[in-house]
């Protein structure tokens, strides 16, 4: 069953939107255009890579290029390109996405809009402490939507105290270089601890943390299901995983350029299908 | 019958090609996306405008954007934006066809290109007379041609002394504000008379020029039948139409853009394809 009309072919009316990566993968061009087809919208969408960020973020604008989604290494040195950034990407100075309104350009990050949603969701106490693992740009999206949220009680615990302590300084949480003995409502990992990898059967929290936590989030998204999620549905846990957070930002991103919000089925099946190339 | 593979889905190796224009049209997007679908090939074709044509001109080379057609009002201005030109832009200072290479962007016409490759097709003898009505973009192209080919002996007619003599002078050609009394082997018309409209009734020639002609050049496309063209269908001259000037510029296009050169068959269908809609 497919309820809209059919996707009309590409003319000069047809919206581009984009990426840019060191890297491009196929995830984005096959999860935007598999719903732009299924939903009839005149869109298309199409990866690129680029050695001259500013010509190409100068390109976005003339060309009245819709969307561009932002990764690695980009995320932060696009900042000055633009003319101005939303509060997702002003609260961790990082921008995953730009949004081209007639030639003006505005960042937003859609990880900390997903994983604010997603805590939002779990319906924790602001007084429940938390305890993070990771000091990174997806750590620091964690911590600001944690801050953003009313949180004041948590603990940042990286093994490198010069990139661990600085971030918790930044949203006045506690810095510590190990997990051990620590416990809170709410746990995350925000390691590659449990990816794919040597670490694939790395468990990123000591077991009795993991047990006297509520809920259990682990944003390691290949695979969805690692060691620490694993255990926490065996305990019990409410859980959030990197598999939440990627299909949440792919869909606010896609709300950001489209003005369209799918229903979550239509999104997950799409992200499925994505994958599966 | 399709004997070619199916075009893959656009993922991070899709090549993609655009036009600028400052009103874009749908033939583009049409004729090259059909022929790509057509011939298995993996690319995208999307038609932009733009305000800000160095910007633009940096995107398609940051973006590594593979090929972009220009059109009104940029084919002169877009000259000091690229690295380089071809001979066939270089002949008359007008880039319709721009291809990068690794970063490295060389300006073609590929009017010029479709209007010596007709003329040598004719097999017009380099001494006989020709007759040239115009005085615009593309009776320079048409006028380029020739001198490149060796014609020495022809007449711009142009009402304007101002557009016209100055043609005829760079060439090394006559100019004449009147057609009366010219007589030419071949006669070229590269005015709107003809054309739908208010001139579609209007003869670009006096009958008997027509009549004492061998070969008859109408640019104008919209229609091909114009009354010049149905005249010389008449006094069976041979004939070059603006139709034809159209589908081997695009053609030519394709190739550069593609490396792929389709049977002319297959882009007479395309060609029908994008006009169809």
């Amino acid at each position: 069953m497919k309820p809209f009309p059919p996707k009309p072919p590409i003319g000069p009316d047809t919206r581009l939107c984009m990426s840019l990566a060191a890297r491009p993968g196929k995830f984005g061009s096959r999860f935007h255009n598999r719903l732009y087809d299924r939903l009839g919208l005149d869109f298309v969408y199409k990866a690129f890579t680029t050695t001259d960020l500013a010509a190409a973020i100068g390109g976005v604008r003339a060309l009245g290029i819709r969307g561009c989604a932002i990764s690695m290494p980009f995320k932060e040195d696009v900042i000055p390109l633009l003319d101005g950034l939303e509060g997702s990407a002003a609260a961790i100075d990082s921008v995953n996405t730009i949004v081209n309104d007639a030639g003006r350009l505005t960042g937003y990050n859609t990880d900390y809009i997903a994983i604010a949603e997603l805590l939002d969701k779990a319906e924790l106490s602001r007084e429940a402490p938390f305890v993070l693992r990771g000091s990174g740009g997806m750590a620091k999206a964690v911590a600001a939507a944690l801050r953003d949220r009313g949180h004041r009680n948590g603990t940042i615990v990286a093994r490198n105290e010069a990139t661990g302590r600085p971030l918790a300084d930044l949203y006045g949480f506690d810095w510590r270089a190990d997990a051990a003995g620590l416990a809170g409502s709410l746990i995350i990992n925000v390691t590659p601890l449990g990816m794919k990898g040597p670490d694939a059967e790395a468990l990123a929290f000591p077991e009795e943390t993991v047990a006297a936590s509520d809920v259990v989030f682990d944003v390691v998204a290949l695979p969805v299901e690692t060691p620490l999620m694993q255990l926490a549905a065996r305990l019990g846990k409410r859980r959030i995983s990197g598999g939440d957070v990627a299909i949440i930002q792919a869909l606010e991103q896609f709300v950001l350029y489209t003005g369209v919000r799918p229903d979550i089925a239509e999104v997950e099946q799409a992200a499925a299908f994505a994958r599966s190339a």
